[in-house]
């Protein structure tokens, strides 16, 4: 893996940049679809592509359980399985055995945890944690750490720091047992809300010089400010010249307040789940297709939008195909919400090539928050 | 409407031809792809195309419940509402007031029925059937008929087609009254199991000189033989020289016999429905695709497929989607189905063209019931 910074933003800490991966080269800022059991709700991997997707997520916690290393192992991992040629980054499972298993137990050596599915017992740790991501095959494998949830006291995220540390060095060494060219490891940043912790906890990964960072714990129910502060905390204390992934974040407002702290990538499922409520992002800020008003209303959901929804239909088709519950209304509505994050994350990057990212994010929120 | 006979089979009742409507050429014999509340299930528009789908088909019943006449109008009806340009057929919605409405009342001015979305009142006359599919805009109409129900005693099939043909004489003076080029109307015949009731349907339709005729109350529980019979008496006694239209049918290998006894036009949910189940047509005969022995089966679901699951996905993907209940599973597996029925319509009356029909459904129904 390799990563350069292209352009800095002279009066933020944002920048544009270069990523090149096994898979391809990916532009950042980025926004990356979820496809979390090896596919993005509904929408096929030409759809993706035409999109502009140029990387796309998977997750280890379901791939595990379903199809499982056997069947992934025997496809050469996710992209021979999916059909997806493009650039793939997993997250390690560990945000999902604490918040989809009930029933879990973490010790020093990992977590040990029931299949939401049927019950069966497993247990995940830092070593096996980057088996299964060898298995899936990924371009970029993430470290097995505890998500610290929120609120967390200060001994508790600290404890959850210095765990996730202690396992980011396992992870590491496990990684550097195989092909290191073939998938890049990050490390996640963890601390809460607290600004030593986060410093600390950069600081211990940057010692184990990943070839990129993560901040974890975040979008788990702390304010949009505390969101912003752990983002800033983080990324003030990571290498400049390595990428910074946001997990799990979020709302348009979040990724160019993110941007400007210096993040690379981003991933979140709110498009998709939107979508699925008949809730869509538009130049003017967010809209319910379901509402009354759109029964009758010939223009597309969003006028100034490009993609498949909106130049093939009108805001009155979806209103039907919502409210009759076809389901087409949730295709369409995902290829309009992911539309718009990818493409967010293309103009932001393009006013930073063109040093004009202030500018382009004081305007665009002056719309998107017009209504 | 224009439809004229190409070619016909030396050694039975198939024939090919082209049918010509306000939007477009259909080439008969043709698979319509059921569209029920203008949308065929999760596909878009250009998907249908890609499949070779020439005519979908529309619901009045439920186009009536939802969207509504009074969005229909303002939309000019189902192709500008729903963005396809190809042709369209709907049926009358005498199926569904009783088959989807438990509450409804026949006399003989129409049928009185309770919404089943919310309960609400309403009343279906052959008139008002006729004023909606106006709405609706669709090329080609049905009239409003009496589906007899399975089994039903000669007494009962009788009143039904007595009744089906004074509905039909009145919904072909509503026809009249309008633009008889820009939406033809096809005559329904009913008349149960029974030989003497379904000449005697097709005949008292015929009088009535419609563009095209129906054959109605067929796959609602008979028997394949029963379905044959029926199909074959009720072209025996319709003009050769109009399309005919074998409702609600069928199966890869009904489809085949009712061509022979001279059906030219077919619907059917099944293809959508099976896909739902993860039952897939292929050359062999069905498989089902959540069977274990998938797992991990790199072939596509029919080597010898052009669609675009088989194109792009092995059976191992299809059956892990179909395994965690992705909306990519019903997707794919609804494209699959739907290129097999409408490709089988196509390849049968490339056969009719090169006079090889026999040999031709000979080897398909070989491979097909292989297993």
């Amino acid at each position: 893996m390799k990563f350069r910074v292209t352009h800095q933003d002279p009066h933020s800490s944002a920048r544009a940049g270069v990523l090149e991966l096994p898979h391809g080269t990916v532009e950042t800022p980025v926004f990356m679809p979820v496809g979390t059991q090896a596919s993005v709700k509904s929408l096929s991997n030409n759809e993706l592509e035409a999109l502009g997707a140029q990387i796309i997520l998977g997750n280890t916690f379901h791939l595990y359980l379903r199809p499982g290393v056997d069947v992934l192992d025997y496809f050469r991992g996710i992209h021979g399985f999916m059909g997806w040629n493009r650039p793939v980054l997993t997250d390690s499972g560990g945000f999902q055995v604490f918040s989809l298993s009930k029933l879990n137990k973490v010790t020093e050596e990992g977590v040990a945890f029931k299949s939401p599915v049927d019950g069966s017992a497993h247990f995940f740790s830092p070593e096996s944690a980057i088996d299964i991501q060898r298995s899936i095959g990924a371009d970029i494998m993430m470290c097995f750490d505890e998500c610290t949830e929120y609120p967390a006291a200060y001994d508790r995220a600290a404890f959850s720091v210095g765990l996730t540390s202690r396992w980011a060095r396992r992870c590491r060494d496990r990684w550097l047992e195989g092909d290191t060219e073939k998938q890049a490891l990050f490390g996640i940043v963890q601390g809460s809300v607290y600004e030593s912790l986060r410093r600390e906890s950069a600081e211990a990964l940057q010692e184990l010089d990943f070839p990129g960072y993560a901040i974890g714990g975040v979008s788990v129910g702390e304010s949009k400010e505390e969101m912003q502060a752990a983002t800033g905390w983080a990324t003030a204390f990571l290498p400049a010249d390595k990428p910074r992934y946001l997990m799990g974040v979020g709302a348009p407002e979040d990724l160019l307040a993110a941007i400007e702290k210096g993040v690379d990538m981003f991933d979140c499922v709110m498009p998709t789940r939107n979508a699925r409520h008949g809730n869509l992002f538009t130049r003017y800020g967010r809209i319910n297709i379901k509402n009354a008003r759109f029964a009758k209303d010939g223009l597309p959901v969003d006028p100034d939008c490009g993609c498949p929804a909106c130049r093939n239909h009108s805001r009155a088709y979806l209103h039907h195909l919502f409210r009759v519950g076809e389901l087409l209304s949730q295709r369409l509505n995902t290829l309009h919400n992911l539309y718009f994050m990818i493409q967010l994350a293309i103009r932001a990057r393009r006013a930073l090539c063109s040093g004009t990212y202030t500018g382009f994010k004081t305007a665009f929120l002056q719309d998107y928050h017009q209504k």
